[in-house]
């Protein structure tokens, strides 16, 4: 039992030393990382490091630890085990220039503390994403919230025309309606969605991941899906590049398999394809119709696309 | 101390009883109360009520309080003294019918759960809020985030034309870019802020009061507003009554005076205007230009209101 | 696109029609289960079930996907792919007995509702956790954390016998605080970690699981591990079935891969032992000292751990 | 409407600049504040300082509104006017040693970021809060959850003693444990609530001072309350000063008057004692009983303690 204090056996910090600073990252302070057509992210501050997350960690796990754990792999343990709090330890601000259709998707992640521009108080951004004739995406046909290809360009010529002429009528109705005196808060309503903001956004690391995720994703919005690349790639990956290193080794590029999946993969290392197909039809995964045909089945869809990832072929098939 | 357990003692709910029912909400349970030109707030389900609040309170304070205070009066008591965690033990799920722009800060408030239509998945609801020639407001001169006063109508309905114009046009791009197969994500970005959408949205009591303070106040912009007072009034009235009664007399019908405040008021009470006057002047409240006008002083002002919401003459006028 | 509402098209219920009540889980309202020497856990109340998971996942979705997905298969997909939101949509309020070490635990959770039992206002509860002489949990060797087995019951009744004298001797000095006037909220001060307490706990069924799968899993304390169980098998397997076995096969029943996991799985599959040993020391994961053995290395023992829970044969042994 | 992005214009911090360093705070970066006979606060780092919070109040305003409002006069009128979000721009970690009953109520702050010292993976820490014989306190007649007056020093002295044996006991039992072998999470379950431990806390400077307006309260418990003191006068106070002034005229030096409060203090002002007790009267906070006694009524006591605390004779009296 310790009569010495945790405190002073615990910690591996010296209390005289400045706060940490991480070199990559001010190097790239304050300036504005393009995304999109005149959108940007940019870190006005930050609070934490690599070394943080061990340091917290190790507040958990109190004295003589040090030599048990080198920093690396303690911080590859903790995210591999969800061991969540230390990563919440470090923190960053970012200035960010988003068209309002994205941030309404940003916004959703509650656990951020926002300040966003106001067009109540002031004037509306003058800018809206505006799309090149060869970036209109087309409908999936498998996937309802999706896209899937893009429109051939002559298609996209003109649906870029448009979109001018509709961005250029309601900012002209904006106009219209400031010089005749309405109130910024009601002359904003028509704005086109795309019209650009501005805000601070400021998170933990732990949260920040849990973002980089969910719109990191195939299946996120191609635009959030850009914001969120550039700050994973290139301001996180800068930040705490042990902590991003460990995420893409076990969030980004790890493969989670239901119950159902892990049996017939298990089935299939065992017994063969045989046994994995036997498998697959005692948990329902394959049923077939009165011809013979697999029914459309989405849980098998799924095994079968993460067959494919494991170089596996697949044993149906 | 108790050898018995808390449970026996504290408790005042009757095991076999069912849940609690609020009989004046359940009928109005799902039905929309409409608010703007085409948006609702309906109820949808709902967990406790007034004497929810009670018994929570109760199981921090334990056994053998029942007699001391009654409910109306423990109510009453939380609320005044911010004791604001009974207040959590009740829940509301409201479905609502709103334009993306008011949704835009309703949504801010995070401590909330949310589920949103998505113009992902789905084609964009059909309608947009529209303003009528004689509703359309003034930008105010001193509040530079608020409105003052309506525009003359015939100011307005060139204004209402105009909207639908810029409306209509963005609702045919829109179905232009569907027809022409760009997916939905990409083809609503031109769609104005005023589209409605849909959402269930679930709070607790302690939130949603915070949200109505917010909302229902006359800063907050007039839309939000209409739909704080559909919730405030036709709603939480009916659900949990002595809560209800407890917020309007402190939350909403409160008085907040500041330290500054409070010793220009004490001075009145005690020594009248003159010394009013001298204790502002000490506290930096009252400053004169050389033509001997008072500086604008915000502080001021807003002290100035307080009195005369105190029915108070203004001691320095 | 849409000229009628989607509330209209969308929704699946009558308004008319009464709050969704779950028998199974009425049948059990109110009454405590029992858990460890002195505690429970009873529902007091609840709001949604099944159907109102997949009545919000259907608002997100719109119109028309009724016949699409029939509700198991929809709770299933929104499970697997991490669509939080809608399981947000419930909620349940639960009293607790507890001993206070265990809900130092419990209490870090922190998307949840709480009332707790106030000792600073009522006497402190006359219980504490008491330890039979066969369930002292012997120090695990390889998990600092943890406990591996149990003492020889010998050892246990000198180890309960010296538990009750200094639960007795705690309460002892805490009943002569109080007769000597000394404030409640100071007597309590000695009391023992195992002190019982209460409280009301209300949380949404996303966070709920998310509790569950931390706490019901094997690295968890026993003593919180047993009210999980109580909670998760004998409560959310009656309030929502569906939601209930989709967490079992895919949260609780999965198996998560890291990138270097599914790499030597996939040699393992494709290629036989010879590569997947081979990949696993391209990969770093099987290091030998001078002596030809393999250094301890936790990410490699993990990956053994799961290549039994498929069944499979660990390649290099 | 803005052609620039509002970036351009609003910004008013250079990026090359390095990130914002509080001298004042620095100088006691690391170093123990000490609190209660063995516990302590320190600082380990920070984000952000006075001019971040006028930094995102601006983003939210937009350009130009730099020459209207100084600093201080922006960060007053943020903090009356409740617009807490630029609050939650700055951010602090501080390290804390905190007997475990305190921890209690502190942790019961959900909006932070925790780390606390594990005692399943080590030893407790051997020290736990000893009072001395002239710091017992007398529990309170009128409040039922707070204390009033202490103890005099030979009963003192007697308590003092019985705590520390009650102390002793526990730690013998905690150490006969662990030589038995048993494991540290089971071992530690009957030590002293007022066992030492540590943690680190991050928090926004938002609900750091909704923490110090609960925590520094008269009816905070003295415990807490004496850490509460020292973050916010050694700590915050340093840190953002122009943040600290306003906190302390308006949230902590502030006076709420509920709408009973107010129409009794604005019939004093406009009409005398007189009409306070008549309109004091009419809102049912005077009631007498048969012998023309005053009924106990808490509303009214709160009254007239504010009527004092403004230096006005209670009318009535």
């Amino acid at each position: 039992m310790l009569r010495s204090t945790a405190l002073s056996d615990a910690r591996n910090d010296d209390p005289r030393l400045p706060r940490p600073r991480v070199e990559a990252l001010d190097a790239i302070l304050g300036q504005p990382l393009r995304v999109l057509d005149d959108g940007y992210v940019r870190v006005v501050d930050y609070l934490g490091d690599d070394s943080a997350v061990v340091q917290a960690a190790r507040v958990s796990y109190g004295a003589g630890t040090k030599k048990v754990h080198e920093d690396r792999g303690l911080i590859r343990y903790l995210l591999r085990h969800h061991h969540t709090t230390p990563f919440e330890m470090c923190e960053i601000k970012l200035h960010v220039r988003v068209p309002m259709d994205t941030w309404r998707q940003w916004i959703r992640h509650r656990t951020a503390n926002v300040n966003e521009y106001s067009t109540r108080y002031s004037l509306a951004i003058d800018a809206a994403q505006r799309t090149p004739p060869d970036q209109w995406r087309r409908q999936s046909a498998s996937n309802r919230q999706g896209s899937a290809g893009l429109l051939p360009r002559d298609v996209g010529e003109g649906l870029s025309r448009a979109e001018a002429e509709v961005q250029d009528a309601a900012t002209a109705a904006y106009k219209a309606r400031i010089e005749a005196g309405v109130a910024r808060e009601q002359a904003r309503k028509d704005l086109p969605l795309a019209t650009y903001t501005e805000a601070y956004w400021k998170v933990d690391l732990h949260n920040l991941l849990h973002f980089l995720r969910l719109r990191q994703d195939l299946h996120a919005q191609a635009e959030i899906r850009a914001y969120a690349d550039a700050i994973g790639e290139q301001i996180v990956s800068q930040w705490v590049p042990l902590v991003w290193e460990a995420y893409l080794d076990y969030t980004r590029g790890g493969l989670s398999l239901t119950r159902l999946d892990a049996e017939v993969v298990g089935a299939l290392l065992s017994g063969g394809p045989a046994r994995a197909v036997e498998t697959a039809t005692a948990l329902g995964l394959l049923k077939r119709n009165a011809e013979g045909q697999f029914l459309r089945n989405r849980e098998r869809d799924e095994l079968e696309e993460k067959l494919r990832q494991l170089g596996a072929a697949v044993p149906w098939e």
